[in-house]
Order: structure tokens, then sequence, then C-alpha cells
């Protein structure tokens, strides 16, 4: 067997998630359709995270084994093609040959969200699905501070999922940024790993922030807290994107 | 009669482009519709700029004027409703009163145009349909000098589509810059009024000198040849966005 790494951008909107269904569509499927299409062999293509339904993502890290050798350029070249002729909205960025012990899941040490919000009276066109549409003037230096405060190792409980299935709360946050350029706003944070809509999660309270619906204290509060129904609601998947992993 | 000044964004993929038509959905048309069904007036809509089918705006300013007065929030507001329970892919910005001698079109003191290209092995998704994909790759460095030779008082003839109906050749380009941020490449020009065609048939030509397959000599020549058909093909509607305006 021969593995290769492969780069994926897509958008959302239209799958049910990266992860294969029986009766809906996700990334996962449509790029192993793909790949059988190409070269008739069933595989897994296994990814650095496993985006929810609308989530997008610009440059997510995969892998897959194919028993035969090919060049990667023509597995890109061909895998792009069925991609396209299926209409999926789904492209493959770059393919190479990797050594055996490398998972794209497993052997991930960063990974990088960006998550987009258009912050203006009127809602979104250009951006229209790619951004989370908030009416309210939003204080993103305030929003900005605040987040710092979740930066380092900590029990996120109160920014998890019920339906997580993490072993520990635990995580570490390497950085957290909120910027402002003109209406769209774009939160940025990286680390090791995340739980399941952790920061979905906490792009929900931080809006809150952002609105003087919460303080920092208040804020704070609800980290120390580490119960999910103390902190604000969840971000909408359309202004969610996968940004890139690092291994 | 009160006049108002609107600014609009709009996705020009599905209009045949700003001109309202007997047969096919035009963006002027879908605003006229919706000013309609907000206050039952016929009103004609004039723009800054008529863009062709598939074109985009970020800031496109046009006018209106009604019998009645209205305050300019509820306008907006109203106008922003029936154009998104009409699926439009348009959304007004921003509503003010101006005075009765603005006009969108013949007021307009500067225009600002920017054209998108995607320069990378592989299809948009992200920004499908708004911006030209390229896949060979491009010197923006080259492309932006050889471009400078435009800026100044030019007879544009060799970047003018036939149909135009200009009463001459003859503009003056104050700005041209070519700028390239990782794959995507933002082409930015301003000028009092262009000649139709004018900044798709100057990208399309200037995406033949980033593929060294014309050198800067060459593209002088061109643009002294006054002869449209010395000159590169027209480059697609999907990367063109009129970005705003000044009066």
């Amino acid at each position: 067997m021969t593995k290769y790494k492969l780069e994926i951008e897509y958008i959302g909107t239209k799958y049910s998630g990266w992860q294969i269904q029986d009766d809906s569509p996700s990334v996962q499927g449509a790029i192993q359709n793909a790949i059988f299409k190409f070269c008739g062999e069933n595989t897994e293509c296994y990814s650095a995270g496993r985006t929810d339904a609308g989530v997008h993502a610009i440059r997510m890290p995969a892998h897959i084994e194919l028993s035969k050798e090919y060049d990667p350029y023509k597995i890109l070249m061909a895998t792009n093609f069925h991609l396209q002729q299926s209409n999926e909205d789904i492209s493959i960025l770059n393919v190479e040959k990797v050594h055996d012990d490398f998972h794209a899941r497993f052997s991930c040490k960063k990974r990088y969200y960006i998550y987009k919000i258009l912050n203006r009276p009127t809602r979104p066109i250009i951006d229209n699905q790619r951004v989370w549409w908030v009416y309210h003037p939003l204080d993103t230096e305030l929003m900005d501070k605040v987040a710092q405060n979740l930066v380092g190792k900590h029990d996120f409980s109160s920014f998890r999922a019920s339906e997580c299935q993490a072993k520990s709360p635990i995580k570490t946050l390497d950085e957290i940024s909120v910027k402002r350029n003109g209406d769209l706003i774009e939160i940025s944070l990286n680390a090791k790993s995340f739980l399941h809509h952790q920061v979905r999660n906490i792009v929900g309270t931080l809006e809150m922030v952002g609105r003087h619906k919460l303080t920092e204290q208040q804020f704070i509060d609800i980290l120390e807290a580490k119960d999910r129904t103390k902190a604000g609601p969840t971000a909408p998947a359309c202004g969610l994107y996968f940004e890139k992993a690092e291994y």
C-alpha cells in the first residue's frame, strides 16, 4: 500500500459534514467516490478535522492508502476532474506521497480555525453562506481582550457540545485573536486539538461580549463554571473555516 | 419628488447585467420591483456604472426619485426585505436623501474597479464565480510594471469593445496596480470613467504579460496601435467588481 497526503478546500453548505453518512452527502464520501472513479479502489479518507454540517475548509489535510503507486499529480488531476463532473463543492489542492506512519488525524500537531463574522446592518451577498451575519455593532477590541482569558490549559466544559466524544474536557488553546477589517471580523484560533463545537461555542459567547451583554468577569466565570448551560449559544456553522494544520 | 442615493452590493452571476431587460433578470429591474412592492411607486434607478452580465458590485451608488418623502432607513429595510423575499443576490447597504441635482451617473467624479484572479493549479471553491481562475503561473511584478504604461490620458481603442457607445476612445486612467496575496491577485483601477469592456480587455492583455506571452514593448505597441484586434482577449466577467465611486 502507498500512502498519500491530500490537502482539500471545500464549502460545507450542502454537505452533512466531513464524515461519511448513509443517506446524506458528505465531503469524505464525495472524495472517496472520486478516487474510486479514478482508480477503482475503495479507500478510506482520514482528515485532520471532522467538520460539522455547513463548516468550510481552506486547506484540510487528509490521507488515503492505495494498493497501486500513482504519480501524485495524476491523483490530483483525476480526482479533481471527477469532483467537478459530480458538481461537488470540493477541490484537492495538493497530493504528495507520505511515509507509512503518517496519519492525518493522529499525527497532527496543530490545528488552525478561522471564524468570520460580517458585522453590518444588511445581509451578506458576496459572502453569503461564508460568514455569520451579526447586525448588532460588535466591540472587537473588547472581544479580543476578553478572549485572551481562554489562552492556555483549561477545562473547556462550558464550551463543549453535549455529544462531544473526547475523553477529557481539558485542552490547551495556544492562540486566539479577534481582528476587524471594515465590516469583516476574523476570529483566529489554534491548538493541538479542539472539543466538539468548542470554536463555535467560544464565538457565540464572545459575540455576547462584543454586544456588551457579558463583562470580562462574567466571561471568566463562565469558563470557570465548567458548565455548558452557562455559556452563550453555538455560533452558526457557516462562519467557520478549518484553515490549516501542522505536522 | 424626493431624491435618494442608494449604495448596493450584488453578485452578478444570475443577472443579465445592471440594465433592465424585457425577458431576463437584471439588477436594476430587481431593485425597481422591490421599491414598487414597498411603496407602489414606479421609479427608474440610475447607477454610477452599468455593469455587464456576471459582473459584481461591492458598493455601487445609484439614485431614485419618489413622490413621497420616506425615512431613508425605512426605504433601506423595506427594500432589502423584498429583495430577500424574492431571493435576489442584491443588498442595499445604505440609503440617504440627496439634493435634486445629484445624479449617480453624471455627477460621478471617480470610479473604482477591482479584478480578482485566483492563480493556482486547481479550480476555485470558496471563491467560485467570484474570481477568474488562471492556472498558468503569473508574474505579477511584471504585470504591475507593464500596467503603469496605461496611466494618464490615452486613446484606449485597443481595449474598447466594438459595441461601446462612448463618443470618444480617449480616457484618463488615474491609477492601476497589480498585487498578489498568496494565490489571489487583485488588479485595482480608478478613473473618472471607463470605456465598455475597458477593464476586462486590459486584464485579458495583462494576463498574457504575466505568462510572458507579451513583452512590455509589445504591450506599449498594442496601446499605441489603437486597434482592438491587437490586444488580448476579454477577461471573464466573474472576476470583475465595481468597487466604489466618488462624487
